[in-house]
């Protein structure tokens, strides 16, 4: 399977799967309006009461703990199940992930109550998830005892995922392969939320190329550092850039996103 | 009662109503400054505890189900209840009605137990309630087995509402007359919670002119929709669309508003 | 202790204060990006299960009663007496009291359970908690019985508080010295939520000062006026202007901060 990012967006743009995102107060709006930017079509859906129905007709299911508590747990792991059931490819963003008990344990239950597709998170958040020693300031990455690229090769490999693990380069493994991803731009993290978009984007790669999570979380991370790229341009501050940011994912063109990849 | 958005948007200012709103997680920020943008004044409490203190003080109450679950469709329906008793409109937003069960027969119960006075969805939404077939993914409208206009109508006779079904254009109809409003653009449909901003900005003008609802979803959707025309210029995408379309709500002139008007 | 918003500021980046805030659904994205904007950095969380052990870790917390539910509050209690254990100063932002008796009185409670140090709120809510007669419509100010300076004085000396009063002009109190503060705009009243940042903005003040809570809260107060002020700037409305914020708190130069402060 080859890397490209501009094939599986034109594929995605044409399909308009729709994304089921599980996520957090915070960026609600922001993942949905990332999503619908870049082509595919959002759905916020959190009572235990619909989410099985709903993901059923889901192209992937994303999960975020940005800011967790018990009835949104139990419902993503139903909607989880019922995703696993239907070969709906999950993505889980472990936000805070060593922040608090809470959240490591809850993001491990995850892991191992449901089959993931891709992991998402930052290098302290999946450091923790296997075991390496990691600083977490809140949902924020400190200090880690390990490379990015070794953090995201040994994390596939214990948790049977592929592993995504952003940063100023982003690091992509499926356990034995590493992928690092240069494209993006310095104003992405004084925006909250680039976090989380970057996993709602993933899992509408995902959708589009559901039999290539490898590749399609690469391509993924291609596509909104390259909009991130063009986002900087004629941004002063990190308002501008966040407006600009949803702007660029839908000028995103097909023809020209594989050439602009920074992917070794 | 003639049809004048001008003429209700300067009262709407000048009285700057309370609007009460139970809505959803994703769009709630977004509501609230259309509403304040436009001129009127929100306000987002979703307790039991205080729901039906907070409605009796409003001049219009906006609910909406796009991230229902059970505490919150309790919230809406004993606030409904106050409204109804205390005179005070309420306007409805069936978001994703026909994507779900849960989220049907929430919606289907809201009707029954409340007087709604404007009923505001996308054509499969309302398609769904008024038991036409209709295609509904996620929370997005898709094939639907008759025409707007007829949808408007049907729903309106049937549920005993003033039904707002809005699309490429708008229908309004009160059960025997359809009015046809073809004010927006096309970006609307491009960021996330749009309609839900128009149940909002319904509600504004339906508490400016609490006796004719009819006439005020029609005012309220040609205002929402010129303000979207303006939004729409040096937009580059659906970040500045986004930005572009508060400006644009707080710069509508009642005097001119009438002669934008796309209403037949 | 003298007062230098620009000092403060400088050591506010320096340091990068974690900032625990358990806020309202409308604005947790705002104040979020309000807070990173500055230069410190935001953490929402609010289960039980978790704020305990996050706000140890916090420069401050913050309490933004605006879409209070009671698994809110108690999540609000329970990390407000972790902050006191762990002397984390709690700012707390009585978002609507006065307008329910559901906000009052839980506003009350949290001040009567808690050891606050500064509590920010507009003219009426802070009157309504200190027993002055006050019109609160929703979540806005109405007419209040009494001069805002006298009101800051009131609630500082009976509440054992720091009182920040925001409106056109902001008075700070400890009880027995007023400070008045002259800075911002009058676009800072057409955007939902900008109260609630003004909150954010004086807790990550306060974590960079913790010990001078009266003169924090009023540099804070001071720095997110200039950036209003600097917002306005090319401002086409609410819209533009919510954008330039973002900007204009990053911009913000503590060099010259000190110099643009209209304080008595």
């Amino acid at each position: 399977m080859t890397v490209s990012p501009g094939e599986t967006l034109a594929r995605l743009r044409e399909r308009k799967p729709l994304i089921h995102q599980i996520t957090n107060y915070v960026v609600m709006n922001e993942t949905a309006n990332a999503t619908l930017a870049l082509g595919a079509l959002p759905v916020m859906a959190h009572a235990r009461e619909e989410v099985e129905e709903m993901v059923r007709f889901a192209g992937a299911l994303v999960l975020n703990i940005g800011t967790l508590s018990p009835p949104w747990v139990d419902a993503m792991l139903a909607a989880g199940r019922a995703a696993n059931e239907a070969d709906v490819p999950v993505v889980f963003d472990p936000v805070g992930a060593g922040a608090t008990t809470y959240r490591t344990e809850t993001a491990q239950r995850i892991l191992d109550e449901l089959r993931i597709a891709v992991l998402r998170g930052n290098l302290a958040e999946v450091a923790t998830l296997v075991g390496v020693s990691a600083e977490v300031r809140g949902v924020e990455s400190g200090a880690v005892a390990a490379e990015p690229a070794a953090v995201a090769r040994a994390a596939a490999s214990a948790l049977g995922v592929v592993a995504a693990v952003t940063g100023p380069v982003d690091h992509v493994s499926d356990g034995e392969r590493v992928l690092a991803i240069a494209n993006g731009h310095e104003l992405l993290a004084t925006v909250t939320g680039t976090g989380c978009m970057s996993s709602a984007i993933t899992g509408s790669f995902v959708a589009a190329k559901p039999d290539a999570p490898y590749e399609a979380a690469a391509e993924a991370l291609v596509a909104f550092g390259v909009a991130g790229e063009d986002a900087a341009r004629g941004a002063n501050g990190p308002g501008s850039f966040h407006v600009n940011l949803y702007d660029a994912l839908a000028a995103l063109e097909p023809a020209t996103l594989d050439g602009r990849a920074r992917i070794t």
